[in-house]
């Protein structure tokens, strides 16, 4: 059995509005799924995230993981679902790009790589082989293929050579996960149902590299297709100029998933070039920081402007927060060095994110996808240069 | 108009079980109320409060209020309720407790008490009169009179000294209070009602002087009445000796309160006096630190035999934490420096001691209150000694 299933509802443009079915829950596109490193959404509790934000799935992450509680605990727990109590659908990452940030820490070679973990210093070794096992124990609906992911900056001959191994990997990663499936490994099974298994497009910012690696994982085969590389340093103009050149050339078929990506100006250009998936931490992240994204731009808590301003964070958005709390209160909790100032700016962020997606949706549905899009860049520049 | 009614439903023995009825809610007592030092209670949104774990009132900090956001804010925004959105009750402390701990900081004389900040440095002032002039910007359902706190261990002079000074500052206190009622100072006024005053009865481990500082604060005249000073760094049975002593011949007409205690076993020995009201910040400190309060006793969350450990904090505890999330995957929360680990443990501590009050004030009503209170304490020494 098809482990998910694609569905398109509507295409505008190049943008498309469609839903992924796991085993687990039912994925309306474009979405965004917010993060959940260490099996918990920094501040956020799951309560909130079904009930009121409604995300259909969150990512899980392997390297995180794979230090702490590690997969055997995990396994032991009955997988990632049940350890977490997280019943709707998971994404895990195959702990590559964590291990290539610890530039220091890691021995690259064909088998895989050798790192020192940042929590104790000990030895620890990550290959295609590895990733999927873990992956297996953690149970994950969305399994990703364990790539090299080289700077955004490197040379075409680096990412020539990056790419390769990429997709070697890619072929071991599918190997060890239909083995692994075979042997009854996957902890999350459901009605029958195994993981699914998405290969990643690499080849930073050479259109030439992207177009050959889209090529070599496509004639693996997958599940579905990420690109990865993008929002790792390299400029926001070559970004877009990647997603626009590649995006469209993508299966039609799989769900399109643009991994760490990125502020709700890069989701929304995204969307428009035909990607499906997001995620990335900075909802959760900046709302630590007392960083609010509104329907205006961004919005900073601590702004002495805010003192006693008994408005929203965002009067257009819907979220529990916003409806209830006011800049004032928010701010003063936040300056006040409370938690409730980052569990709910975080939780307003998630909305905020969330319901973008779902808004993004609808105007694709409608076929006003270009007049939608135009007119969120517009008011979203509206803080711009105020010093919010 | 009565501020509060306070109607007695059960009475067992010296316990009591009755209702406080506010201008914003009903209370059920005994209570336990949570403590919101800052305008919010630590790591647990107002919703989770309201929802389901239905505290009808929590506490507010004067001291804390004061310094930041400031009074003058808070009645620009309406008031601490408004400020908040906090809509049920809310009792505020005098300051008076938070100054006396600043040991460094302060200048007491007749008039007041000068500290510095202890987030600036700068200098201020509190008194009987400026405590209920910030009390009153703050707008709480029942205001706390300003009052001396001797240590735990003071002599009988030095207690003599403090509790007459206490006397003359309740006084001052109800002077003020009433000015401020008659001037439309209240910024939590509703349907007329005023705010609600409470005398703090003072006199360390002596009973002499309890019985003096009962006396005097009655003569007085407050809306409830409070024991203040214990559960500062006197041997607990210093504690329950006066307690003991002094609960019984406090006015039965009117509510009382023991501040800032305590433990589990302090709430049922001090319920078991006739005591109706508590606050204390232990429930959601140890949450912080992982340490839970549960039916058996205390357990500390990074404890590693809970690695793999999947059941509930408290198997006899109905809180949306307990129900939901297992001891293995909260302390992997811990380790891991996860806020909702906080936020998680935090919340069931509160639920706990809610709801060892709610069946205390069942067992009150059955006339089942000592039998109650034996099995509660000998289940609570359970965990005793086993490491947790």
């Amino acid at each position: 059995m098809n482990p998910i299933q694609w569905q398109i509802q509507a295409t505008d443009g190049n943008a498309r509005a469609g839903t992924i079915t796991t085993r687990r829950s039912v994925i309306e596109t474009p979405v965004f799924m917010p993060v959940g490193t260490q099996g918990t959404v920094k501040g956020v509790r799951f309560e909130w995230l079904e009930n009121e934000l409604d995300a259909r799935i969150i990512l899980g992450n392997t390297y995180h993981l794979f230090l702490r509680p590690g997969p055997d605990t995990i396994r032991q727990m009955g997988g990632l679902h049940s350890f977490t109590s997280w019943d709707r659908s998971l994404l895990t990452d195959s702990g590559g790009f964590q291990v290539f940030s610890l530039t220091d820490l890691r021995k690259l070679t064909e088998e895989g790589v050798e790192f020192r973990s940042h929590l104790d210093g000990s030895k620890k070794f990550l290959s295609p082989e590895v990733s999927m096992e873990i992956q297996a124990a953690l149970g994950s609906e969305i399994v990703m293929a364990f790539d090299e992911c080289p700077p955004g900056d490197a040379g075409h001959e680096r990412t020539r050579a990056s790419l390769e191994l990429t997709a070697r990997w890619a072929q071991r990663s599918k190997d060890r996960f239909f083995d692994l499936q075979a042997a009854g490994m996957d902890a999350g099974l459901k009605d029958g149902f195994r993981q699914s298994l998405f290969g990643i497009i690499q080849g930073a910012g050479h259109l030439d590299l992207r177009r050959e690696s889209l090529d070599r994982t496509v004639q693996i085969g997958f599940d579905g297709y990420a690109i990865g590389g993008l929002s790792v340093g390299e400029e926001k103009s070559v970004m877009y100029e990647v997603l626009d050149f590649i995006t469209p050339q993508m299966p039609t078929g799989a769900p399109r998933y643009l991994m760490g990506v990125g502020t709700p100006e890069d989701l929304i250009e995204a969307v428009s070039c035909g990607v499906d998936m997001f995620d990335c931490v900075i909802p959760t992240r900046n709302g630590r920081t007392g960083s609010a994204f509104t329907s205006r731009g961004k919005l900073n808590i601590r702004n002495a402007k805010f003192i006693r301003d008994d408005s929203a964070l965002d009067p257009e958005c819907d979220c529990s927060v916003c409806g209830r709390y006011s800049l004032g209160y928010l701010r003063h909790l936040y300056q006040a060095g409370e938690m409730t100032a980052s569990m709910m700016i975080s939780h307003h962020n998630l909305a905020f994110f969330l319901s973008t997606m779902r808004k993004a949706r609808e105007a694709i549905k409608a076929s006003s996808f270009q007049d939608f899009r135009r007119e969120f860049l517009s008011k979203l520049s509206q803080n711009d240069g105020k010093g919010v």
